[in-house]
């Protein structure tokens, strides 16, 4: 027996892998990797400074710009995978839907999209039409020497939401009105969001991301009937969509604790929990089926260190009780956080999440 | 034996109490009765026409501005109970605190409570404080003609949260940092804010208010952990508060499926759901222990009539798992809402929930 031929039976084919990519596969880790979703952009000093005369869409049609952005909170936190610095809007305006990111608004859609002849008038995505997407993707990943990137794409609720209501909206009242007044409609409007998601997650995987999440924001506003009849099958098609490039799937919406099931249940690999259910309540009601992402309260980082640092502590503790543990926030960080105490967050989480 | 004698020891002295009253106390009723949160208000034209001029704040102050929006949505809808028009931080104001309501943002503090000196200095109510509340109270109940009045305040976390805040917040970042961050003056500031909801509560009662709703509107932003730790105990102090004046007490807020357990065991005759949760499930997470109050959800106000009915009917339906049901919203009755279909709405509950 050569040596060649004695470690190979023993060998583990997935020994190379990110501690991200093992968590989210329920794989042993040597510690919980850690992330943050927003940790791009706003809250960051140099990313402030490099957007300064920017608007958002144009920097997220930039490569260059999207590169940099992306990178700059795996230097300066020393996280354990990078987010791809976009929006969920992105694929839609490149599919040529007329719409702007307003500063301190959000997404502003200039015609919204609230009858059949809309949804039927509605354009489908090409991977053409984001192949600058594409690039930032290849270019990022090459800078980010191993450390793996995480694609994203707004579900079709959220997605739907916004195009319904023109933009964000506390109460979603035309987009309910939608849903339960014209199913029919609402369907077809989703399923081609559906497909616009799904080819944004293809093109962002098939340039080198690792793992994607599906974020579906707004979902939380939805009882479990109604999101299992007029959601799920939707986000389940994305989810299915990208089944064959085989990269873990994040699945994560805010206030969904009453969703989880049927969130897991659509086809995520790793279930998102955000900071209203602790982890080991998540795990229980997803039946202990799934690794989980989360879920430290955001508003919590502006606290002192000693109860942030008590409840880091407790979420990685609960955090055991799943098949595996993404560390990271409930929510995306808040705009006004003092970057330093992410570093230290991460720092915490890197030196007591031995497993 | 006489005809009296007879029918004495069958009387049943419960047997005069209105609906409402009936079904918070999980007695048998004929019908579930209906109200709406908010049903007082804005969604009514002669409410906007009333208020044309009059700032919000002097509305709530003026005993005959109150009596008639109160009864407006009584007289138009003909809905089971009325809820008395004011604003959770009236009480506050009354107290001398420097706030005021802003069309359009809601409630405004000039100086936010961050700190142990400005909790110190925070005042209390005295009863004689909110006289011309007792007086609009009295005016409101004589011209009710036995509809029952439901009084109201707003929970502690929900008052610290725009007290600290200085406004309405999304994330209650700086509450939950005073919380966290200070619990000793937290907890103070609470004990306050439960005294302060207590004396407002008993002023409605002794003037009378046949029932009550403490509303914790915001309280959905935490987890239970930090509710029963932070929150519980001042909510508990509030509703205990009221228990010798025998009114059932309503408790309510949105987004707070995680919550509803601790938030009933905080001393709830009733527990209000919001449209998150079916009630059945609520009912079943709650061990049956106590009737609840919803949960339609208001954006199906703005829905065609079809799939509103067949959600009302599911309501009513659901309804009957618990001990006792009030028909309500899931949440306040949104602003652009057709008073018609609300109407509507409670001539569907009258019509088809004989139980």
């Amino acid at each position: 027996m050569t040596s060649t031929d004695a470690t190979r039976p023993t060998s583990d084919p997935t020994a190379d892998l990110p501690l991200l990519i093992r968590a989210a596969k329920g794989l042993s880790v040597e510690r919980t990797p850690v992330w943050f979703m927003r940790q791009a952009g706003r809250s960051l000093p140099e990313y402030r400074a490099l957007r300064e005369g920017t608007a958002m869409l144009d920097a997220c049609r930039d490569p260059d710009m999207v590169t940099e952005i992306t990178l700059q909170p795996v230097r300066r936190h020393g996280v354990d995978a990078a987010i791809f610095f976009s929006d969920i809007v992105v694929p839609l305006a490149a599919a040529g839907i007329d719409l702007d990111i307003v500063p301190g608004v959000g997404p502003v859609v200039a015609a919204p999209i609230r009858d059949r002849a809309a949804v039927e008038a509605f354009p489908e995505l090409a991977a053409e039409q984001v192949s600058n997407i594409a690039q930032a993707v290849r270019q990022t990943v090459s800078e980010l020497n191993g450390t793996p990137l995480i694609g994203f794409a707004g579900a079709p609720f959220t997605l739907a939401s916004y195009l319904v209501e023109g933009g964000p909206s506390k109460n979603h009242e035309h987009a309910k009105t939608l849903m339960y007044g014209d199913p029919v409609t609402w369907n077809l409007l989703c399923a081609k969001l559906a497909r616009i998601a799904t080819t944004y997650l293809r093109v962002q995987i098939e340039a080198g991301a690792r793992a994607v999440q599906l974020f579906d924001s707004w979902v939380g506003a939805l009882s479990r009937p109604d999101y299992v009849r007029f959601v799920q099958p939707h986000s389940a098609a994305v989810l299915a969509g990208v089944a064959d490039l085989d990269v873990p799937r994040i699945h994560f919406g805010v206030g969904t604790g009453e969703l989880l099931t049927s969130m897991g249940e659509a086809g995520a690999d790793v279930v998102g929990v955000d900071f209203r259910l602790t982890l080991d309540e998540a795990n229980e009601r997803l039946g202990g089926r799934y690794p989980l992402q989360g879920n430290l309260d955001p508003a919590l980082l502006f606290a002192p260190w000693e109860p942030l640092e008590r409840s880091i502590d407790a979420i990685l503790e609960a955090g055991k009780s799943a098949p595996g543990h993404i560390f990271n926030l409930g929510h995306g960080v808040l705009p006004a956080t003092d970057p330093d105490v992410i570093t230290r967050v991460v720092q915490r989480v890197h030196s007591r999440s031995s497993r």
